[in-house]
């Protein structure tokens, strides 16, 4: 039995930001391990494959990161090919590469589908991260260091002209704020996305020294969000609706 | 008649790394403008559309983006909901805002599907741009700004502990590890994608001081590269084995 290994990005959460290929994959499967932020609906492509949730579920902890290693190993061996459906892009902050490399290391061909990831969902709301004339990059973080402080890459990049978009940063909000603040950069845009791509999507603009007083001032989500800031955002219409009413009552 | 311009992105090549969304957004087209980057095979997916050509062919001057954009308008209403096809992701160094303006201010109901992009082709090769304890971010640039020049967010970047994945950057290839060698980092890893995704996908991996050398020493294919350089890139095996093969003869 030839024993594989696919890592299939599911895409943000819109099941239809999922690539075909990715969809073949999953139809191929025999054993579809997959993650807590994957589409249920993505599951149906595939009626006979063996379906197990090793995601972070509500009140208990996830498995560990070598727990799902060994469980790639055992099902490759017992039943052919597994696929590993993780929320986004597999190599994204997902310890993709991890999995890869203990499969390999057990004689096991491995493949990798590339996924939508939600640092992509700033453009599906019309937030460019580049933009000619202010910005020609943009910098993707995660918030946390394995140390649960405030990543050393993200405080490097407070005073950079990159566009940043801060993952895993909802619960650091406002200790990132304050640190754009001693960067002296309050006028910098900043939006705020939620449950992007899904139909409950929340999305909120502002910039640093009002955006966590428009966050409280709704009611909030409880899904995954993303923290984009640059002047790149500032091309958007809600900018320049804003920046119209200035000029109205100036 | 509902007029309506929907973005999609068409992914790095490979025509089945589109995404779901980006392949029903193409059967519900009326008129299809699609790039030079982009497979043939999407236009399969509708049989009725308009297709118009609107990227560069070799010898021939490209469609001016003011041209393109009131193609865009023409077509919406002479014939209603107009797909534009990109590579990649049509918010990613893609135009893809400034088309969506457009359209907005003539009325035109927009959209936008995320693709896959070319700096996520890193992955598909196992090369990881992020890695626990190496690096907790990765920046993606344009190589060159307007003016010709390499770009200043490219430049700012140099010394950064961010992966950095350079776009369109391989006619600058020597000036850019010349400003590499310059920042003291001769021995960072680096590698060239070239045609990503595609069956004739070429991956020259190396460091600063010698990928020159690496990629010279092979005939080169011609289309679209992109150069990745950073730390977390020495957890591939490429690099493994050259460090497995130093220890042994040491």
């Amino acid at each position: 039995m030839r024993t594989k290994l696919t890592l299939v990005g599911a895409g943000p959460g819109d099941p239809d930001l999922i690539t075909l290929k990715g969809i073949k994959a999953i139809r191929s499967a025999d054993v579809i391990l997959y993650d807590a932020l994957v589409s249920p609906e993505l599951l149906e492509y595939n009626d006979c494959a063996i379906k197990v949730f090793v995601g972070k579920r509500a009140g208990k902890h996830s498995k560990k990161q070598s727990e799902i290693n060994d469980m790639i190993i055992y099902y490759a061996f017992k039943y052919g090919h597994v696929v590993r459906l993780k929320g986004g892009d597999p190599f994204v902050f997902a310890h993709g590469k991890e999995e890869l490399d203990y499969a390999e290391s057990f004689g096991i061909d491995t493949s990798v589908v590339p996924g939508i990831s939600s640092f992509q969902l700033p453009g599906l709301y019309s937030y460019p991260l580049t933009h000619r004339g202010i910005s020609q990059s943009f910098t993707v973080v995660t918030a946390t260091g394995s140390d649960g402080k405030i990543s050393e890459d993200l405080q490097n990049s407070i005073s950079s002209k990159s566009t940043l978009v801060i993952l895993m940063g909802m619960r650091k909000l406002s200790g990132i704020m304050q640190l754009f603040k001693n960067a002296d950069r309050k006028d910098l845009p900043v939006a705020i996305i939620i449950n992007g791509s899904l139909p409950d999507a929340q999305v909120i603009s502002g910039r640093v020294r009002d955006i966590e007083e428009k966050l409280n001032a709704e009611p909030t989500l409880n899904g995954p969000g993303i923290i984009v800031a640059g002047e790149s955002l500032s091309t958007h219409s809600d900018y320049q609706r804003v920046l119209k009413s200035w000029l109205k009552t100036a």
